[in-house]
């Protein structure tokens, strides 16, 4: 199974071509789009959506992601080994949200990391599972998704390049964590306008809730659903919620909190606890 | 198979997710998307989507229906059992138009309708066949998913929850039959500007066609296709035909009539029959 | 294997309904979306991506192309055969581009061609494997789409309908080719906004580069990569490389050539050569 991850989009033949490509090499391949719009070369969204996914997918899943600006270049292509799944992909920091599930230290600034022991990470050198010619400004064709198909045959990732033990690193969006609460800032906004911040749910587990800061607004408190009510209130016009993505989301009930708040990727977000009861 | 009818779009990465639940549950199964693309929380265009669509896929087509803005409020996750496919979805109205072709009364304006004979309804209660933690705003991914794939493994419907009599019931647009013609309005623009109404082909058999008007517009014969010219005539600007989906179907050939009549979804259409021979 | 390549869009369930429509026939099938997003009616571009990518396919996959702006009129469905997979398609030019490939004079500017030895072309007349009743609207469902899948089972082409030897021939954009270089034209624009232009990499090779021109600017050498340097030298704005598909392209690294030139398909591209030494 190769799963794919893109910034393609879906007008042109690119994706296409790519599975015409693998199923050449093995016919019995089956493909899943994770999503083929990822801003042209934006590759810490890129980057989000697979941190995000990854986990939902079967562990012998094959990930091909391809948002590499750098083409032709000399960022390398490497293979990525997790227990949750492989990733073919430029090292360009795309795989970062992977890599920080087992970091020691995922709030790292560094412009590398060393590859952790229970990852293997292979810098793709090897020629023989390339498709040729191999185009300078296409390797989402020429290597990546020809490698990623030969390794759903069985071939070892040893003999599709060297072991390497350093990956470009893209650091994550920093939050600060205070004795009054946490500072953080929304890094997406989905189709329903739905506004998605970087504060895990794990932090908000820290303390009784006071707010949530947002564009001058303010949320008292943090509800189960989209259309939350609370017992014998009106419906709120903002809700806050810890959303699929295991993070704090900012929504409108039935609507979208892009619109309504005027607010995108970038807009900080606070969430302040209420002083522990002395 | 599954075949997927959702509001989720194509930039996020919520299809892919599923599709990679899914596979964990029955590495076997294929997938179809007949649309992520309903217009957000929009749950009359998902049921005009799946009610024109489902008679074309095979007997065993499981559908995964999710276009969900009450997801992880009281509203119930269901299972529906007809003769062309099985539906997985939330209890909202989404399945009306599926439903409609077997109720004795499909102009119903109730707000439930009960479960025809001819048809089976469940009430998705059994949590040992969700995917834990059940979030509180996916269900796509967390419940109906799930739910499908373990029925596409031959999991009994009992299994799955309770047997329901009762389902909940959008009332299609209705129109209006006159001893002079039928006036309905258009509920479907699609992607070429093609304005679909709800009045069915049956209606058209009625009487022989005085004209069809939209807009101020009058359209005096039916056409064949969308080029179609009548013999000796110059191409008309506008034409009425018998849509693909079965309705009333209002064009403009090799354009937009959408565009040429600044119309869409809620615009009246209204046709009137020539009087019949004395 | 079928592969679709349409301009249905992604909204509508157009495309859905036509692969429920050949799993009906063959539950075997496997699909691939080349992509839906042609221009509405735009068969130019629809021949453009069947022809830069048909070649990427296993042979035995069998194309389903369908921008059909005279569905339903005298236009003829056909199969043509090719040693690089077989294409059901309208005729109406959508395969020029992949018949260009077998053409003697691929220049030409007739409105029809023969069918060259290496191909075999059949017009589809054989009702029997059609869905019916069949709209006049939507071949895709009802035509195209049955008549791929039963191919896909082993029925005889000569099953199909009657062997053809004239085909509908959409001219190719004309480039001109000078003592002092190429003239030509930009063709397609992809998501990127690199500007594809449709002078071949062949004529490239045809001397030492002067200079590419295009919107009054000038480039001097052909880029390797998008974000080729030149050593020593600052990265340029607009770079002019062999794209991909095999053609002359216009791209800015990491930004949009399109944008940046205000440019896009039938804008101006002139190559000269230097002067050959004396």
């Amino acid at each position: 199974m190769l799963v794919f991850t893109t910034d393609f989009g879906l007008s042109d033949s690119y994706t296409g071509v790519m599975k015409g490509v693998a199923l050449g090499i093995n016919p019995d391949l089956r493909f899943i789009d994770l999503t083929h719009q990822i801003a042209p070369q934006n590759v810490a969204q890129g980057a989000f959506a697979l941190g995000v996914s990854y986990r939902y997918f079967p562990s012998n899943a094959i990930h091909v992601a391809v948002v590499d600006p750098g083409v032709g270049t000399s960022r390398r292509p490497i293979l990525l080994q997790t227990p949750h799944g492989s990733f073919v992909a430029p090292d360009n920091g795309l795989l970062s949200r992977v890599l920080s599930d087992y970091l020691p230290d995922p709030s790292t600034s560094l412009e590398t990391v060393e590859v952790p022991p229970v990852l293997r990470a292979f810098h793709l050198t090897n020629p023989d599972y390339w498709r040729h010619p191999v185009s300078s400004t296409f390797h989402g064709r020429d290597v990546f998704t020809p490698v990623a198909a030969h390794l759903s045959l069985g071939v070892a990732p040893e003999s599709l390049g060297e072991p390497t033990t350093e990956l470009e690193w893209l650091p994550l969006t920093p939050y600060r964590v205070t004795p009054e609460g946490v500072g953080g800032e929304i890094i997406y906004c989905d189709v329903y306008g739905n506004l998605i911040s970087n504060i895990p749910a794990s932090l908000l587990e820290g303390g009784e809730l006071d707010e949530v800061r947002i564009r001058g607004r303010s949320i008292r408190r943090l509800s189960a659903t989209f259309l939350d009510t609370a017992v014998g209130a009106s419906r709120p016009d903002l809700v806050a919620l810890i959303g699929s993505h295991g993070y704090l989301e900012i929504a409108v009930p039935s609507g979208s909190a892009a619109a309504t708040l005027s607010a995108g990727p970038g807009e900080p977000v606070a969430v302040t606890f209420l002083p522990p009861c002395v």
